[in-house]
C-alpha cells in the first residue's frame, strides 16, 4: 500500500525496498529486470524521437510514440529499482519533449475515428499513451523539480487528460472498453497529481449536463455510444460489462484488452484510495474476472475467438502477465497463479510482480487446472452465458455461446459452438475480418468483410433460417435480446451437458441446442453430441454449418464439384462462401471424415432424405484476399417449420508424416438415429461400430433435477430423473 | 565385425558384449531400450496375431503384418540384450507362425501391384518384412535347435526369398528403391542362413538368362522396370543411384526409404563379408549418402519434398536415426552426427547405437552446421545437380533442382525452386498427392492427381511454356536428359549464386535461371535474386508460378476477382488450378507482399506492360478433394520469342499476435531493372527504399572465373571478372 509518496500507482515505495532486497537472488524478476533494462538501454542509445503525428496504426508514427510509452514506463520503473539516474533523465527527458509538442499540437490528421486524439488518430492510443505516461511520471515525480513537475503538469498532463475526456465525451462517458481505458488514464494522472477533480472524473465520469448527450448516437461499429440510462466512469465501467462470473460481455479478446486498464487503475486505487474496496467490489469481481479470462482460453492459453477477437492473442501476452501478477497479489495468493507466471517467464516490475517471483522462489506454485465453467453474461448475470466443457487434460474443449449481444463488437451467432483438441481448432469461430497493426489491409482496422461475414450467422456453427442472419442482422434488435440457459451439468466426467435455448433470434423459430461431450469407453477419444432442435410454424430452409479445417478424406455419400465455384448466395456472408461440392444423403447417417493437424475426425449426421449436404469455402466476393480461404460442411434442410439436427463430432486417432503410420483413421461412430422427438422429449441413439448403444435423452421443457421421466422408445421403456439421461442399451 | 556366430548382422556378439557392459549407465541407450521393452512386453502381452492377408496398405492385415515385423526384430534385439528368454520364445512362436502359414499362403488377393507379395500387397512390403524378421531371426538363432531352423529355413525364409527375387525379377532385378529392399532381404537371411547363393543373388542379381528379360517393361508409376545394361543387385543398386556427391536421383523423400536397406545390408556385409569394403566403395558413397540426405532438410529436419515426397518425412525418422548412428560407427566417428542424434533421441539397439550413446555419454557432441552444397546428381555426377543455398543459421535456404528426371518418381520440373525461412516454407515445393497408408485416400497409394497435377510443370517454381509441361511430360523423353550447372559459388556467404541451364525441357527453348542469395546490410534478413532468361525463335506464352502460403497483402497493381472461380487451363496440371484474381503491371517492378506463418515476404517482379499477373488457387478439378487448396502467383508473359524474367523474393518482418505488433511489414526494396540483357550478359539493379542500388551481372555464356567481362551499363562502364559480380553502385 501506498505510503502517499511516490511512486504510488502499481510499483509504490514498499515494493521499491522489497524489490532491492530481493533483487539478487530471485530469478524470474530479475530476468524481467534484465530483459526491461536491455530494451531501456538500446532506446537510450538509440535517442528519444517523437515525430510529427501523422499515421494511423501500424505507421511509423503511430508505432514510434506507442513504443516510446512502452519504453517510458520500463525506464521509469528500474531508476526505481536500480537508482540509476540515467533513466529518470530518460523519461524526463522524453515528457518535456512531448510537453513542448502538445502545447501547439492539433487534433491528428486522420479523421476516421468518432473521437481523434493528439498524438494518435483515436483518443483510444492517446489514453493508453497517458495509462504508461502517469506510471513513468509517477516514477520520477521525485526526481523532478517543483518548477518541473507544473510544468510538466500543465501544459501536458491536464490538458492531455481533459482532450480524452472532457472535449471528447464520446470517447470517455461510455460503458465500453474504450472508455475504461479513458477513465484509467484520466484516474491514474489524477493520483500522481494529487489531483481529487480528475480522480473523481475518472470514477464516475462526465455529468450528463457537462456535455452534449445524445443516447441514440451510434459509433463506428454501429453500437450505442452512451449507455442508454447515462452510466459512465470507471465504477460504472466495473460494473456493467463484467457477469457477477468475471464474464466481459464483448468476449475474451476485448476482456484482455479492457482488463489491463482495469487491473492497474484498480492496483493503483487499492493503494492510494483503499477506503473504495476495489478488488472486493461485487464479490470480488476482478478477481473473477481474471479466472474467467484464464478458463476463456485453448490448451495453447489462446483465447477463444468469440465475437470480435483476433486469433493467436494469448494469455501469454503483457495484458495476461498484468492480470495473472495483479490477481495474485490481491487475491490472496493463489498458488495455481503461479505455474502460469512462470509458464509466461515474466512478471510485472512493481509489487504484483516481486509477490509473484518471490512465491515462485519459494516453490510455492501448484499446476494450473483449467476445468469445465459455465459463466453468465450481463451485469447481473441474466443475460444468458458462455459455457466451457473440458474433457480430462483439455483433450477436447467445447465452447458454447449462448450470450447476449456483446456490444458493438458482437457476432450474430445465438447458440454456436467450436470445438478444441487440446491446442487445436477443431471446429472454428472465424473471429474477426481485420489484421491488426498491418497497416497495408485498411490501416490495420476492421474490413468491410468483418461486417459482411465475420459478424453474420452463417460464419458461424449454429443455425440460419431463410438465409437470414439472427435479428436480421439488426444490432439495435440483437441488444435487447440474449439466450437463456436450460441446462448446464458438470457433475458427471462421462457426460457434461450444456443446454440452451433462444426465442429471439427468428421471431418464429424457438431454437434449443443441447450438447454433451462424452468420455466412453467405446472409443479412446471424447466426443461431442449436438442435438440442435428447432421448432416454428413457418416452412424454411434451415442452414448448419461446421467450419471444420484441413483436408476432406471420406464420406459416405457421393457427391459432385462443380467445374466452376459460384457463391452461394447474396446477402448475409453467403455471398462469401464458395460452393465447392454438393451430395445428398444415401444412408441414414452420413458421415463426413476429414484430417487436420494430423488427427483424424468424423462427423456423424441423422440425415432426412431431402437433406442436401454441401463442402463450402470462405473467399467468394472477397476483392481484396481479406478472408482466409478456409472450407466448411454445411448441413441445408429445406421446407422445414420445425426440425432436429442430430450431429456427433469425434475426434479420432493420429498420423505421423514421420513414422507414415496412421491409428484409428477410421470413426468408432456407425450412425446416430433420432429415436423419438416431440414436444416434450428428445431422445437420440449413437451406435458404434462395436455394436453397442448408447442412448441420450433429454426432457425439453422441463429442466428440474428432480422431475422424472418415463418414455416408449423403440418398444422399450425409457425412465430416468432430471433433465438428462446418458445410458447404454443393448 | 562378426566372428562367424550369431547374431552377425547389424547386432554383433562384439556389441552384445559392449552393450551389456555399458548398459546401466548409459542414458539415451537405456532410454531406447526401455522403449523398446515397453513396446515390445505389451505386444506379447497382446499375443500373436498373423491374420490372412486381405488388405491394402492402411488397412488392417497390412498394418498388422507390418507390425509384426518391427516388434519381431526388437524382441530378438532385446533377447540379446537382456538374455531374457520370453523375448526368443516370442520370436520363435511368430516366425513359427509364420511358417505354419506361409506352406500354403497363395498371393495377397489385392491385384494393383506389378510385383504381387503374399503377406503384403506387393512383394516391396514383403521384402520389408525379410528384412527385419532376418535379424529377428539372426538373434535367436543359437536359441533355436538345428530341427527348428531348418523348418525355418525351408518353409519360410528360403520360400520367401525366393518369392520376391526368383518370382519376381521385375521386382527384384531393377535399378530402383523396391529392389534395393529386396536385394537386402535376400542377402540378409542369406548371411543369416550361411546361403551364399542367396547372397550372391543379392549383391550381383538374376543372371539375364534366368528370366524373361524385357528392357521395354513399365512399372505402375510409368518408368521402365529393368536397367537398359541390365545392371541389377545390390552393389548395382549402390552405384547407380547416387550421385558421387552421395544425391541419390529420386531425391531425399525415397533416398531416406531406400537407404535402410542400403545401410542395414551393408553394416551386415562390413561385418560378415568385409573384404567387399563396402563402406569405402566408390570413395565412401553411403556415407556421403547420409551427408547429402542430412543436407536436405530444412531447419526442422524435414525433407525438401523433391520429386514424389510427402511432406513432414523427416532425419528424425527411424531411417534417419539408422543412417546417423551407421554413418557414425562406419564413418570413424564424426561428432556431428552425435547432436544430430541427441535431438533423435534414439539410437539403434545394435554396435551402431552402442557407439553413439558412449560418444554422447563422453560430451563428443559438436553441433551439426548444415551448410551450402551443390550435390550432383546421376551415377558419375554428370546428368545436373541439386544445390541448396543456406544464409547463416538456415535464415533463409534456397533448394535449386537441375538434376535428372529422377526416374519414375521424378516430376518435370527443370530448373526450378523452393524457399524456406528457417523450418517454413516460403515458396513451396507441392510435394505429391498421396496419403501415404491412410486407406480412404485410394488406399493410401498414389492418387490420380499426383500425375495430372503434382508432377506436372506449371506445379512447381519453374517456367512452362505454352502451358504443356517440360518434355511434353512424356517419361521417356525426360529420363534421357538432364540440366547442366553453369556456375556453383558459396566462396562469398555475402553473394551465393547457382546458375543452371537446360536446353531439352522444351525443343525450342533454352531456359537459363541464375539464383543469388544475398545478404546484404541494406535488409535485416538475406533475399533471393532470381533470374530466368528464356531463349527461343517461337513466340510463347510463358508462365513462371510462386506457390506462396498464406494470406495476400498487399501488391502495387490493382487486380480484379472474378465472381465465379474457373480453372486456368484444361489439361497438363491448368485444370487443377482456380485463376482467383487478375491484374497487369501499373509500374515497372510489380510487387506482391503476403504474410504467412507470423513473417512477412514480397516477390518484386521487373514486369513488362504486357505481363499479366494472376492468382491462382490449387484446386480445380479434383472431385475427390485430394489437392491442398494452397495459393500461387503467376506472372504470365504472352507472345515471346526470348524473354528475361527477373525476380526477388524478399522475407521481412515479423507479427506477433500476442503483441499485435508488426516490424518491417513492407518490403526494402522498391524496385528491379534489367539494365541489359543480350546473349553475353545479363545485368540487373535492385534498388532499395533507401536510395541504395545494387548492381548483379552474370556472363551468359562464358563462366570461366578468369573471363573478363566490360560492359556500358546505363552510361557508366561495369567491369568484371569471373561469371558474376555483385556491386553497390551511387
Amino acid at each position: 500500500m501506498a505510503d502517499g509518496g511516490h511512486p504510488k500507482l502499481m510499483l509504490t515505495r514498499g515494493g521499491v525496498a522489497l524489490i532491492r532486497a530481493a533483487l539478487g537472488p530471485v530469478t524470474l524478476f530479475g530476468r524481467s529486470v534484465a530483459r526491461a533494462q536491455a530494451e531501456v538501454d538500446a532506446e537510450i542509445a538509440a535517442g528519444i524521437e517523437t515525430p510529427v503525428p501523422m499515421d494511423y496504426s501500424g505507421g511509423y508514427t503511430h508505432e514510434r510514440h506507442k513504443r516510446n510509452f512502452f519504453v517510458m514506463q520500463k525506464a521509469g520503473v528500474l531508476y526505481q529499482i536500480l537508482g540509476d539516474d540515467r533513466y529518470a533523465i530518460y523519461v524526463r527527458d522524453m515528457l518535456f519533449q512531448y510537453e513542448a509538442m502538445y502545447r501547439s499540437l492539433p487534433l491528428h490528421p486522420k479523421t476516421r475515428s468518432y473521437a481523434r486524439g493528439k498524438l494518435f488518430w483515436q483518443c483510444l492510443n492517446d489514453a493508453n499513451w497517458l495509462v504508461y505516461a502517469s506510471q513513468a511520471y509517477d516514477t520520477i515525480h521525485d526526481f523532478l523539480s517543483a518548477d518541473e513537475r507544473e510544468r510538466l503538469e500543465q501544459h501536458l498532463f491536464r490538458p492531455f487528460a481533459d482532450h480524452i475526456s472532457i472535449a471528447n465525451p464520446r470517447f470517455f462517458n461510455r460503458i465500453h472498453n474504450h472508455s475504461t481505458w479513458g477513465n484509467a488514464a484520466v484516474g491514474m494522472i489524477g493520483l500522481v497529481m494529487d489531483d481529487d477533480a480528475l480522480v473523481e472524473r475518472a470514477l464516475y465520469g462526465l455529468s450528463p449536463d457537462a456535455f452534449e448527450f445524445d443516447p441514440k448516437a451510434r459509433d463506428d461499429d454501429g453500437g450505442f455510444i452512451f449507455d442508454q440510462q447515462g452510466k459512465a466512469g470507471f465504477l460504472a465501467n466495473l460494473d456493467a460489462p463484467f457477469s457477477p462470473d468475471g464474464y466481459y460481455t464483448e468476449g475474451p479478446y476485448y476482456q484482455r484488452y479492457a482488463m489491463y486498464p482495469f487491473l492497474v487503475f484498480a492496483q493503483a486505487l487499492h493503494n492510494s484510495r483503499p477506503e473504495l474496496g476495489v478488488f472486493e467490489r461485487r464479490d470480488g469481481q476482478l478477481l473473477k474476472a481474471v479466472d474467467a479470462l484464464i478458463q476463456l482460453s485453448d490448451a495453447n492459453g489462446d483465447f477463444f475467438p468469440l465475437n470480435d477477437a483476433q486469433k493467436g492473442m494469448s494469455i501469454f501476452g503483457r495484458a495476461g502477465v498484468t492480470a495473472v501478477d495483479i490477481a495474485f497479489l490481491a487475491g490472496g495468493g493463489n498458488p495455481q497463479l503461479l505455474s502460469l507466471a512462470e509458464a509466461q517467464d515474466q512478471v510485472l516490475l512493481d509489487d504484483a510482480g516481486i509477490a509473484v517471483a518471490l512465491a515462485l522462489r519459494d516453490g510455492a506454485a501448484l499446476p494450473l487446472l483449467k476445468r469445465t465453467v459455465n459463466l453468465s453474461d450481463g451485469g447481473d448475470g441474466t443475460e444468458g452465458g458462455v459455457a466451457v466443457l473440458r474433457a480430462a487434460d483439455e483433450a477436447l474443449t467445447l465452447v458454447f455461446k449462448y450470450s447476449a449481444q456483446g456490444l458493438s463488437h458482437g457476432h450474430y451467432d445465438k447458440l454456436s459452438f467450436s470445438l478444441y483438441e487440446r491446442g487445436d481448432e477443431v471446429l472454428q469461430d472465424y473471429g474477426l475480418s481485420r489484421f491488426v497493426n498491418i497497416e497495408q489491409k485498411g490501416g490495420g482496422n476492421y474490413l468491410p468483410e468483418n461486417a459482411s461475414w465475420a459478424k453474420q450467422t452463417i460464419a458461424h456453427n449454429t443455425v440460419t433460417v431463410n438465409g437470414a442472419s439472427h435479428f436480421g442482422g439488426v444490432y439495435e434488435v440483437a441488444s435487447q435480446h440474449h439466450s437463456e440457459l436450460y441446462v448446464f451439468d458438470d457433475s458427471n466426467a462421462g457426460v457434461q451437458v450444456v443446454s440452451a435455448t433462444d426465442r429471439h433470434a427468428y421471431p418464429d423459430k424457438l431454437l434449443h441446442r443441447t450438447m454433451a461431450l462424452i468420455e466412453d469407453t467405446a472409443l479412446a477419444k471424447p466426443f461431442v453430441l449436438d442435438i440442435m432442435k428447432v421448432t416454428g410454424k413457418q416452412s424454411s430452409t434451415l442452414d448448419l454449418p461446421f467450419y471444420f479445417q484441413g483436408q476432406i478424406l471420406d464420406t459416405n455419400f457421393s457427391y459432385r464439384a462443380p467445374d466452376v465455384l459460384a457463391p452461394l448466395g447474396e446477402e448475409n456472408g453467403y455471398q462469401h462462401l464458395f460452393l465447392e461440392a454438393s451430395g445428398a444423403p444415401e444412408r441414414p447417417s452420413s458421415q463426413f471424415t476429414w484430417m487436420h493437424a494430423r488427427k483424424f475426425y468424423t462427423l456423424t449426421t441423422a440425415s432426412l432424405p431431402e437433406d442436401t449436404l454441401h463442402f463450402v469455402r470462405i473467399g467468394a466476393n472477397d476483392p481484396d484476399f481479406n478472408l482466409r480461404r478456409e472450407p466448411g460442411f454445411l448441413i441445408r434442410r429445406a421446407a422445414a417449420a420445425s426440425s432436429l439436427f442430430v450431429n456427433v463430432i469425434e475426434p479420432h486417432g493420429d498420423y505421423s508424416p514421420v513414422t507414415e503410420l496412421a491409428t484409428d483413421a477410421r470413426p468408432g461412430v456407425a450412425g446416430i438415429t433420432a429415436l423419438h422427438d416431440d414436444e416434450r422429449h428428445t431422445v437420440v441413439g449413437i451406435d458404434f461400430g462395436s455394436g453397442k448403444r448408447l442412448v441420450f435423452a433429454v426432457a425439453n421443457q422441463d429442466a428440474s433435477a428432480s422431475a422424472q421421466h418415463t418414455l416408449q422408445v423403440s418398444g422399450e421403456v425409457l425412465e430416468w430423473k432430471g433433465p438428462f439421461v446418458l445410458r447404454e442399451v443393448r
